[in-house]
């Protein structure tokens, strides 16, 4: 199956890789062509545009950071839409808003374009070995014909649905689930650092309670305060958090949690923390308590 | 090791049943006669007093609701403080507060008797099956002496500190950390069950996502809404989230997850819901989201 | 000075009213007649589209609900900017968002057009007796320009600043301002009533303490919970508590006062409230109290 | 009518002040003897205990800072329980919790005493200027045979109810309604400030719409960051909030807005303000936006 693939970051590069060694023709974009040009060598062929990228693909992938970039890529100049072939089907990896995912199903269908949606959870990391946990959706038969890819680029596929939104509803509220881990742990691990109790040892014993291995990651990078690199940006954390609030709203549903993270977030942003891990929320938590 | 056990509710019972199989002699006293008679069948002998418990024990245990009904207990007429030998221990696995668990030291070390803290984690099922998570804080030497007693009951005994408080800061944090999923989750199944995309299905992905027991089982607890019989009684959820605020208030530190949890448990608690799980936390954040 | 008026609720027909009163020739313009039809009794001239009632006037006013219904009246067809001349004002008195307040400067700075923001304070009687508050804001030259009509609807004007934006800062941090106090006199309420304490006495006290009309208008709507017939709808309220936070997020402002107001006002709307006066954001504390 | 005052700091120095001035014969006492020789040079007798303040007077007032001090100057050694004769009453002015009120209520009453609860809305000039605002509460009876008392030291006197705690609860809660202005300033204040918006022209506004004195000296106070000297430390203002969220607790009722209000006065504490007056929860706002 021939296809493209723009949005060639960390987690971009490793999902381009994987569907490399599965064998499928790939052709590579990326705004700026140096990481276009590590995967050139590997046997990608680089495109100039995105919609040369897809131009000859049965399906183009977008892994991009916000829906700004992925509306500059799918509707801007040369973008998907002016590419893709009637039946062919853009695969959106990234995490984006409902409300755009609703445009891009709209923006595809008008043109007799496929769209669907597939964010993924895991770290770059998690993308490099294959482990990505991977919710699609959209028209059936269309997540069935790229299912196939979707398989090459993590360990599980999970089939959210028929309608793309849905797929990005799923994952804001997954982003929201570890967001409030790590607030939670920053909490505990304040208060157990004031009162001088050992906050590593109360990690070893949340290992052994929760025994999740989410827990025991971002646990140790709370509980050591190792921030940089970041996996995931805090600005972008703060996105997420903002959609899932959005998506909440459109609904009347109060999230109190997720207004808290929002908060703490937004003073990590005013903090300059905006290229830290998301996980620096913490640090946030630390000085609220008068912790340096 | 001639041990004494007070308070024979489902987890005391669990426990005091493992401790009679580890061989140790068990002398046992619940206020309703009736559950102590169970375990005299399985070989336990009765008291009829608190102090009888601890007349002749090394160790006796306690595993009681709440700070009120350890010190009435402990200090009450006919109470352990009255009964137990000079250098003998008091092992309390209750989840009681850090002030209470220092009140308790200290009237210990003042009758010559030393105290150990070792509160657990774990449902009733766990308690039976000794797979609970022991916290152990107190004088080295007498963690030491009752590290056999402590290792009977559970799957893990960890070390929290030589100062018995530290083990109830450690035990209240971890219930924070438990409720703040629950409440995660409580929050994520309202706004998808409102944009009706399928909330169970979210569940199977945060299953594959945290990898957590923890979250397998309080996940299909909370959406399937099934709260009785309570495992852990909302209103006990409260308390501790109660002293887990304390706690950080004398240490001044901020936590707002916990105040959003006792606030929620308060509207639980107006909502008649004190005597069901507290994981019918999800109950309130549903009928904010006017779920019903 | 020749005018136009656009909207014609509640608030706006008093407002034109007192500007007909001032002696200026008025037309207006109502998407349903019938509102437009009572002022034309009082010598008002009615137009059948946005354009024509700004055609020939030298400023022109809206009153509108929201960021979209402005929008439509200024960029839609037959809108403002198709029919106002160069260098005539329209000026907004509708609560809207800074960006869209932005946005409106820009169109209106594009098409030789002037903009002025003149958002106000006060209910629909206030609007009638003339006793709004005005908060102007934009080209000094413009504003002067437009003084004696903003002086015709309010008590007092303010000018807020040289950019537009800035009085819809001020408006909506206003808004935000009472929709506090709203929320504190529903907590106390709840907590005084639920103890048996007198709650109407207790506003009595803060009449004395606060000495503020604001405080004894609201707390006897709050204290009797006479939320019909709205004087401000709590689905503009929750719009206004939006923007707040939205004007925040902007600029990395934490505001968790501002985020329980949202969550009880989403609560309101979940429970069927949008029409009633945002003041029933003391129903939805009540019911999370147990208190029906 | 023979008193004695207990408590001669600022609040209580100008409340005996007016007593005297009103010619009530005054018997005074207080920890730090400086205090109450002021005012004997103003006709004042002094006392060295608070039992002998309270031997021979028909009332005895106490203005102190919190329950602890109340408990030790009644039910400690020469306290006034052991001076105050048959019949005779303690008229308690301070901010004490619900639980302590109730608590003096039936100390006082088992020893054949009066216990009235008169806690008072004011600042120290206020006290001075005999401009207090008292909340009484009590036996009929008892409190109208201190009616004069209490019309001798403010501007009105209310009756709050017959039993003595419910004075308390309804000056907590007003405590509580002060507290959450501050912060509602304070949140206005920072995103104005971080969006360079004038914040002293937006408080010129809230006066004009508020038309509170409450909101104008306070509002002055958070604007111009004048923290000091105060005239109500933070550390009293937490213990306050503390208070309400108890008694909101004692009858199952979430109060977000209290709950936000203590974290910020925890993150002044933690930050070394517990000096300042409480309008410094205005601080902690502004640098959780970042503002310094």
């Amino acid at each position: 199956m021939k296809i493209g693939f723009i949005g060639l970051g960390k987690m971009g590069s490793a999902m381009a890789r994987n569907l490399l060694r599965a064998g499928h023709p790939l052709t590579v974009y990326n705004r700026t062509r140096g990481k276009a040009e590590a995967l050139s060598r590997e046997g990608a062929r680089l495109a100039d545009s995105p919609a040369k990228a897809s131009r000859d693909s049965e399906a183009v992938f977008t892994m991009l950071s916000d829906d700004a970039a992925v509306a500059e890529v799918v509707f801007g100049e040369n973008g998907i839409t002016s590419g893709l072939q009637n039946g062919a089907a853009h695969i959106s990896a990234s995490t984006i808003s409902v409300a755009f995912a609703r445009r891009l199903e709209a923006g595809h269908r008008d043109r007799g374009q496929v769209f669907v949606s597939a964010p993924v959870f895991g770290r770059p990391e998690a993308a490099e070995n294959k482990k990505l946990i991977v919710l699609a959706a959209g028209p059936t038969e269309a997540v069935e014909r790229c299912r196939p890819l979707l398989d090459a680029i993590g360990r599980q596929t999970f089939l959210a649905g028929s309608e793309p939104w849905q797929a990005n509803a799923m994952k804001l509220c997954g982003n929201f689930m570890i967001a409030s881990m790590l607030e939670t742990f920053s909490e505990a691990f304040a208060a157990l650092r004031k009162a001088r109790v050992d906050h590593h040892l109360f990690l070893e014993m949340m290992n052994e309670l929760f025994g999740s291995p989410v827990y025991r990651n971002y646990g140790a990078t709370v509980a050591d305060e190792k921030f940089e690199p970041a996996g995931f940006a805090l600005r972008l954390g703060l996105k997420d958090v903002r959609q899932v609030l959005e998506l909440a709203q459109d609904f009347s549903t109060p999230m109190p949690f997720a207004s808290v993270l929002r908060d703490h977030l937004l003073s990590g942003m005013a903090y300059g923390q905006e290229n830290l891990d998301w996980s620096s929320i913490a640090r946030v938590v630390a000085k609220n308590a008068g912790l340096t």
